[in-house]
């Protein structure tokens, strides 16, 4: 069974002067990720953020926006249904869906497609492609309006495809123990003093909420070779923690994507292995710019043939 | 509405002590198109080869083989099945089943694996993917048998994404003609003295059979911005007319894939402007190796983002 690790998100942003998302009863957002055909594993939270972790990836709430994403054969569109209809859609200030590229796209219930023509009947928007069809690329919705970000509302993803047989074998052992995960991936490195909240799937996987104030980080890892792919996504720095983490899944290509709320240029992030293969940067009519890279290893050699029969 | 310009192909071989194929009536011919959605426009013969201009792609058939080729949404699958049944198992030597990558697989009526589900009924086969899962790549499946391929029994397929916006104006330009496309392609120099059967499709593409006895050349154009691809495929030295080709198309990625009898090593073939990303090669134990190599243009400054809403 080919497990699609490739994420939606939505990130809604409502108004504050009218609701404390905090203050919603759980059971809401049980509600909320069922629509989307996932449950909640368990949760943490301090007084800035709640943090599920999901069956499927992960849903953040705070007290102005929810964030939530999920990975495999879920419909997040139906949780961004629920959540309009439940808050309002007069309430809504601000709404930005992401579907990253599927290799199995066949596997899927949606389309980027079919899934914003739902949210056309309910508002005006603006979708892009970033990256080429024929190669890594990102699709993004966002609500055409004045929307003005918080100057410190940025965004760090980080997409690995292709890890290395060293990090598949580590992650796919039996019994493969939370510490061991941990462990290589430098948590104590990269999240000091972050309340953690991870779980490790059967047979393979390893999902990870972390929270420090109102900072969030979180890891999603399908270590499988026929379609590995692992995904942080954090409003800290996550340049400062690149190398460290290709270092330890050396991949074959890796994504990184950021939104910035104010356009002060893209810092490269190469380390020497790999190869910036695109680049591109959109000016978002919501207030954000997204820049996406791609990035790939450099190989030596003959790839081998990948064995299906 | 989008298309998919990958194609899927068979190459199925027969005892010719037992049968000659050309000695067949088209009917039959007609019948096995239709199996896979698709319909014959117009048809061209010599002492060798039949070539028909399908709808979707092509079909040539030969004495002891035919070779099908078939894009869209397509189901090839349903065509080597009929065949089969017509031709009796015991009398196919080999299978050779094929699918380029699609972008749009969640259009597709199978997968691959739902395919090769299928010729297991009836065969055993082996079956691998050349290429990275997130990268360009090519599925193939052929019988485990002891096939011996004649010593000049060469393929060699060049498939071109991204084509360049000059490209695109020429070959979508209203009423463009046959002769426009002729010249666009260099054919003169391309294919001196071949038979030449070609379509120009409403609102968009171009597909051209041709023959010079025993050899054959195929050309499928999808220019459409959203989904462009070209796809050539020929048993002449293609690598005579790489670079011509690659000239007037301007691709931003191309794959080149060459199926030879023996393995004696595998030409460069990359025009100065483009990087050689992925190089993969594979003995197959049905007598012939294969080679594949996924090149890319280096792009300098950024990608524009595509605008879809």
């Amino acid at each position: 069974m080919i497990f699609e690790g490739s994420e939606k998100k939505a990130e809604i942003i409502i108004d504050k002067e009218k609701l404390n998302l905090l203050e919603l009863d759980n059971s809401l957002w049980a509600k909320l990720v069922a629509k989307a055909n996932a449950t909640i594993l368990s949760h943490i939270e301090n007084e800035y953020i709640k943090a599920f972790l999901l069956s499927e990836s992960s849903l953040f709430v705070y007290q102005d926006r929810i964030l939530i994403i999920t990975c495999g054969q879920t419909t997040l569109i139906d949780a961004i249904n629920f959540f309009i209809n439940e808050l309002g859609k007069l309430n809504i200030k601000q709404l930005i869906f992401q579907r990253k590229n599927e290799y199995f796209s066949y596997l899927q219930p949606t389309t980027f497609f079919d899934d914003i023509k739902i949210l056309e009947e309910n508002f005006e928007g603006q979708a892009f492609r970033m990256g080429n069809m024929d190669d890594h690329h990102n699709f993004v919705y966002h609500l055409r309006n004045a929307y003005c970000p918080d100057a410190d509302d940025r965004t760090f993803e980080l997409l690995l495809y292709e890890i290395s047989p060293k990090a598949r074998d580590i992650l796919m052992k039996e019994d493969v123990t939370k510490e061991e995960i941990r462990n290589f991936l430098r948590l104590e490195e990269i999240l000091p003093d972050f309340q953690i909240d991870d779980f490790v799937f059967k047979p393979y996987g390893y999902s990870l909420n972390a929270i420090r104030g109102q900072e969030y980080f979180t890891i999603h890892i399908t270590p499988q070779e026929e379609s590995s792919y692992v995904s942080f996504e954090t409003d800290i720095n996550l340049k400062d923690h690149i190398n460290k983490i290709i270092e330890a899944f050396e991949p074959g290509a890796y994504d990184f994507i950021e939104f910035r709320p104010e356009s002060d240029g893209c810092g490269k992030t190469t380390p020497g292995l790999y190869e910036l293969k695109t680049q591109a940067q959109s000016h978002l009519s919501c207030g954000y710019t997204m820049y996406f890279s791609h990035f790939y290893k450099k190989r030596e050699g003959l790839l081998a043939p990948f064995s299906i029969l």
